[in-house]
């Protein structure tokens, strides 16, 4: 999984019927004191994080493993709000 | 999905039959502001896009889960048509 | 495989079925001498390792694989531990 | 799908039975204009191409999705010629 | 495919079921000319390849598609030794 910030949406309207009712939200890639990277991806999110929000993303077909994106054409799906991140 | 902006097409006659009758578009990435970035990919458009359009992209397995190309050869579509990128 | 570090973990309670009761560990890759490199991923630990160890990563589809991670949202999975990297 | 150039071949007679009987290919990625980059991958050709050639390439487990390529423990395959890319 | 040269090995005796009796090779890329590259990774190798040897790397879900890697948490396998690259 990959460590990102919530920080925006994308609206789209004529998509394919995968994506209806789906809420797609920008992810950029942090680091680990959760510095902003500069690859981002658009991530489905399934379990409700609001922006700026640290959250883990899982990418390729096991984003399709949720309930909410099971054999939907989805290869991104935020699957977690991280609430801390411990480096020992 | 990555994000991308439509900016041109491929013509192949001797292809694999997956590809039989599918509109190959060339997408490059774009960055939050819409500027095109280096990377670009050839993919299936099955939701209507034209040239200049900002779009999403499915890569990978998830590419074939769309009804246009179930169990094709194909690893990259276009599954929507951004309508804005909204920054918070 | 990717060969990696184990640096941390991290905690998120509110997420996916998919990833209840599974230990998300931070995984710092290394190159061939154990130096810490740039990337790093969240992944679970199936084989019960700790801070500071050499382990294996696998990303994407087989991931899933393993008895703990069959069918779930989860693209990256420790499967081992190392024991020795043996350069000849 | 990713834009590419047939540069070569691989000849390998000690491989899996997957590989039995396939053309192993050399493929450079090229740019819009065609020119050659720097990455490059070994595919499986299915098309019947020809050194020099510009050519789409499947990547992942779409690469299995043809005749040829069913099953096999092949990750890249050249699924098309190139007659033209038209940029507007 | 991915062209790569044996390096090494590595050894782990606490790891997951998928892994248990497999060769664990560590495989650098190569360049065209047979030059080491950065990138390395840790691949199974099912036909038997020696130290110095190059070789064919698959990756992703396609590494499971030989016999001895089938349903096995394994995302890279050495499928071929390469004999020999035609550049033309």
């Amino acid at each position: 999984m990959v460590l990102g910030k919530v920080i925006g949406s994308v609206v789209a309207t004529q998509k394919d019927e995968s994506l209806v009712g789906k809420k797609l939200m920008l992810v950029k890639a942090i680091d680990l004191e959760g510095n902003l990277l500069e690859p981002f991806v658009v991530a489905v999110d399934v379990v409700g994080v609001g922006i700026g929000e640290k959250v883990l993303v899982v990418n390729g077909s096991s984003a399709r493993m949720t309930d909410e994106t099971r054999e939907r054409s989805i290869d991104s799906v935020i699957v977690a709000k991280v609430d801390s991140i411990n480096i020992s």
